[in-house]
């Protein structure tokens, strides 16, 4: 169903099914704002109990509304709903938003209802907004579709900022504390249970309008992973900033999340890798939530990841220094030709390599501090400044905000952003933050919180995956998908002769007891075996308890073991490759680094970088490095599993490395794999167990 | 010297050395303050060029002043520092406060300098405070010693935490803040380049007044570690908290802190283990600093690291539940019982079992918010309770807070403590917040800066080390040292007769060629020589190049391989044992736990539990596990290391672990180790080494 989601963001009439005259009634909110905060729209509320509500006539029902009407709020309990939509539906509104609670978060009853609702608009060709959510706001319309605390401020600006997401509580924090930072949302959207619309699809909407600038988010469930793609695609497409929380992340948040929505959660490694890739900022928290929001307002994050620091305070950069080493961002010595700059401006006992330390004497000189942030902010090595102060306040601060805010202006939009760390009392600097602010410069309090959104904003966009292509003939199981992604794997024999089969495989092989779970573990497997003890290891294998057969394979020279693991995808969210140090301590390195499946050269190149192994990789400690061409065409190969129609897992532990020296096709090889369908995911069919040689 | 630190707080009479006429200069806040706060000892403006200033007369020199003073401070440049220091101690003075910069800090001529005011304040009998330092504010006794733009505000409170540090413009944050969220800072000290009196010194002063139930620190430096220890070990013995944030631990941060107070930097892991040790709170920003203390203010911190959340807000509680868990705080479920009284209050579609979701619901009913709380915090699964509040503003949020309030009153301090995160603006929750502080219940704004404080504050208690006593004999270098220790080693032989000596090691052995760097890498050592090729392989490397002789050594059977080293002591900081994930791949690793050396067998347990390698040690995948007791005993041998007079550091890689089936004088082996002498640290004399079997 398409939907004109301006009808139901800027409406030209609004209805109030079930309006409430009792005026400490939180319900009574929407009638009021809707009436007294300059909503151009008509009002309609209905209630066949009262004349007239809040100003306004009030009438019996819908039908009695001429024309009809564009948005319908149901202020009506949870059992009368449906029927609310079904009216709202004949008189045309483009969509209901349902407030009640008692849907499918009470339990099958509840769910019930909400089959019912969902039937309802269906059948009406509406939609819902809910239920159990706290709806919505437009600045530019003045639509107090909503019952959130927040809405008790005037709210009269628009800063670009909107909020999407399930909970209205966290979004009615988001609204209430923007609002006291000055910085007025310009649309909001409470989607609760997401019985019908979802933040994705209003989402959507929202990152297309050009006059906002920042979507952020509040997601406890993405039920549709390719709609949040979608989403994050089109806010990039839009140059919308999009910064995320989500939430349910932990054993203990997810118990909480099941029991607060019922919503079952996705993969979040498949959802940070999704999100990276389409350059969607990450937060872990409301105030982070809205410090990014402030840091994306209007203009580009940070092409990179090395900070300039400025500093009235040498131990203010100290700790600015620590806290963004901590974050992994670099804080570079400035170029010779900045110092020699700065050398000018800066007292002698001050700094200039970075922190930049400008000493308080600068202030008592009238100095030239906007000009210092200036010349760090066109050092080429710097990609955002940060610049702390501590008291400075008053007169002083308000001088020193004027001049930071002509030279970021004069600099112009694409210098790199910059943002302040006010360590000093609100009251002392309220009217210099204001100044900043309204120059687009965020001012945060605390310099965590800063170097912790200056690293979420300048995370370094995730790697596009390659295309997937059907392969070509289906590979069944085991070792034949192996076979077909082109992977070598260590030889297997299985004749009648197994003298003859080790003196094939160069006169010394491995003998394995087929049909047993934990085969090294019950000494199932037989390194060394030479051709004259062939017959008799053969022979003593077959006899172990529960054994279907005996393999003789190639005996595999030691080398870097690696684990290549390809999650066929779960709950809609795309496959993911995973590359960890291998071999049985895989679980006690626990060094894995994933990317959404298939992965191109330059990906798998990446990520064997990205392993704390890597010095293994590249030779360590006089050990020759492994062929690292042939490791990454091995992980490449692996990766497009994925494509194997209905794949739950591939593992391939070890995937044995070999130096570059060796002949090419030895020099990467799995000797090992387990398989599981994706029908039977629990069922995981180890295909094949090969111990290497140490 | 013996100073009478109540003189310097709360002096009898203050001079001002140097007092200024020229109001706009922030060195005359001092006289400012002093005069027109109700400071109750005598103010002595002295400078020969005025008759009175501030209404009190003026002197033009201390001479003039009949029976002296009990505190000065020095308001004139560096170069009259010393003069006005010499004229302070004749007149008495227990302290002289020198502001000007202008001394070490700025290089060798003002190292000098400094110089110079010790050896005056030693020669007249007197202490200095600073130079380069913003002096110190007490609130009892209303003496604003300070030129701090805090001390713009009123100040007249009394919040019971203290404060000291080296910076006075952090410290100016500190205060300022502090105040403008209600929290006065009781006594304050910047004690800037730290010539004379240390922050230890003013702290150790400090945790012994009884008003004074946190003192927060702010070091860059602690040049005597003993010092620290001895302030760490008083606060405790008084009850007070101790919360320090020190810079400087990163790199940048290291450079900036150097070229702000070019003061040598102590080691990072020592000032940790010291810190656990004596229950130091460690916090890594301002924000934290202060919010730590709120947290810590007059109660005890929490028992344990488990923590019950209650919030009106589902969202809120998953995310916090999220947080705690990210921060490795565990989020229990609570008792049936909790649960079953907790299910008689809150609403059907909450939640009860943690997060206990209250809905917003009961506020709509006036609820028993409070007395779920309560429930909660009653709970023997729960060491603190954390209550996540979103929207609940104005009247509902008084109400609330004092509902709170007077159930933990009534509760008690012994309960565990409670803390609140208000998600909504300040304005419409302040007398809400102001309620909740005064009832001694702190109040955030983030849930992140909530939980990352609970962390810091519940913190478990670091393992105080084992006795220190001298070794007699005391050993040489080398093996002798293992030897002396009581640490089994691999058996060693040197003879003429190579063949000989691999035969009285059991027929086969190692052998190696001595005297080259890296014995691995340059093949000079060769495993399982067996008696008969003993005399050809011992030749062909007595030949190589470099070589000084050749070992021949018992041949170690596989096993898991530890890291074990001890770091003497460096800068004054007490010995560091170090365990590790040993091995030729420890760098790749990277799996290291430290303790002061030297170690209980308590404390050696519970690092080797700590390694992410521990599986290993247990047993993996079907592997036996290591002898426990051996490896412990040998860990608790290898600390008493640091007794050795001058050791610099000894360093055991591989410690060789085998099953404890074996013969136990097998189960643990050195069979690589260095050590380095505190003489010359930089040679690292590798005594031996010896690769083993795999």
């Amino acid at each position: 169903m398409s939907t004109d989601w301006d009808r139901v963001l800027a409406p030209r009439s609004v209805a109030l099914i079930g309006a409430t005259g009792r005026a400490d009634n939180p319900m009574a909110r929407p009638l009021r704002w809707l009436t007294e905060r300059g909503f151009a729209g008509r009002v309609h509320p209905v209630n066949p109990k009262y004349a007239e509500l809040g100003g306004v006539p009030c009438v019996a029902s819908l039908a009695e509304v001429p024309g009809g009407v564009d948005l319908a709020l149901a202020l009506v309990p949870a059992e009368r709903a449906a029927a609310a939509v079904t009216e709202a539906g004949a008189a045309g509104a483009a969509a209901v938003v349902v407030f009640a609670s008692g849907f499918a978060e009470v339990g099958d009853e509840g769910r019930a209802l909400q089959d019912e609702l969902v039937a309802a608009a269906r059948a009406a060709g509406t939609r819902v907004l809910g239920p159990n959510c706290q709806g919505l706001y437009d600045a530019r319309s003045r639509l107090f579709a909503t019952f959130t605390g927040a809405g008790e401020r005037p709210l009269t600006g628009s800063s670009g900022i909107a909020y999407v997401g399930q909970s209205g509580a966290i979004g009615g924090s988001v609204l209430d504390v923007a609002a006291e930072r000055g910085l007025d949302l310009s649309a909001w959207v409470s989607t609760g249970n997401e019985a019908d619309v979802s933040l994705t699809e209003i989402g959507r909407h929202l990152v297309a309008n050009p006059e906002i600038t920042v979507l952020t988010v509040y997601a406890e469930s993405l039920p549709d992973p390719d709609d949040y793609a979608a989403l994050a695609a089109e806010a990039r497409a839009h140059a919308t900033a999009l910064v995320v929380l989500r939430s349910g992340r932990s054993e203990p948040g997810r118990r909480a999340a099941v029991s607060h929505t019922g919503a079952m959660l996705g993969d979040d490694t498949a959802f940070r890798l999704v999100s990276r890739r389409h350059g969607v900022v990450l937060v872990d928290d409301v105030e982070e939530l809205l410090a990014a929001a402030t840091m994306l307002r209007g203009r580009h994050g940070p092409a990179g990841r090395s900070v300039g620091l400025v500093t009235s305070s040498g131990g203010a950069g100290i700790l600015a220094a620590d806290r963004a080493s901590d974050a992994g961002l670099a804080v570079p010595e400035l170029t010779a030709e900045t110092q020699e700059k700065l050398a000018r401006l800066v007292p002698a006992f001050g700094a200039v390599a970075n922190p930049v330390d400008v000493t308080a004497q600068l202030f008592n000189d009238g100095g030239e501090f906007g000009e210092v942030c200036g010349i760090v902010r066109a050092d080429a090595s710097v990609d955002a400044v940060l610049v702390l102060l501590t008291m400075l306040v008053g007169e002083t601060a308000v001088a020193l905000a004027r001049d930071l805010a002509a030279t970021v202006a004069e600099q112009g939009p694409d210098a790199p952003p910059v943002a302040v760390v006010w360590m000093a009392g609100e009251d002392g600097t309220a009217p210099a933050r204001a100044l900043l602010r309204e120059a687009g410069i965020p001012v945060f309090s605390s310099i965590a919180l800063a170097v912790r959104v200056l690293d979420a904003v300048a995370a370094p966009p995730g790697a596009v995956p390659a295309p997937t292509a059907p392969l070509d003939p289906v590979p069944g199981d085991g070792w034949d998908l192996l076979d077909a992604l082109g992977v070598r794997r260590a030889r297997s024999l299985r004749s009648s002769d197994p003298a003859g089969d080790v003196a094939e495989l160069g006169g010394t092989a491995v003998l394995k007891a087929e049909g047993l779970e934990h085969k090294t573990e019950s000494g199932a497997v037989r390194l060394g075996v030479r051709t004259s003890e062939a017959a008799a290891v053969h022979a003593e294998l077959a006899a172990l308890p529960g054994v279907t057969g005996v393999l003789v394979q190639e005996q595999v020279p030691a080398g870097v073991e690696l684990l290549v693991s390809v999650d066929g995808g779960r709950d809609g969210w795309p496959p993911v490759l995973t590359v960890g140090h291998g071999g049985t301590a895989t679980e006690v390195h626990r060094d894995v680094v994933h990317a959404l499946a298939p992965v191109t050269p330059e990906t798998a190149r990446t990520m064997l970088g990205e392993l704390r192994c890597w010095p293994l990789l590249e030779g360590h400690r006089g050990a020759p490095g492994v062929d690292l061409d042939a490791a990454v065409d091995a992980i490449v190969r692996l990766s497009r599993a994925c494509d194997v129609p209905g794949l739950g897992e591939l593992e391939v532990n070890p995937l044995v490395l070999r130096p570059a020296s060796r002949t090419s096709d030895a020099a990467s090889l799995a000797s090992e794999a387990r398989i599981a369908t994706r029908s039977d995911p629990r069922h995981a069919v180890a295909v094949d167990v090969l111990r290497t040689e140490k």
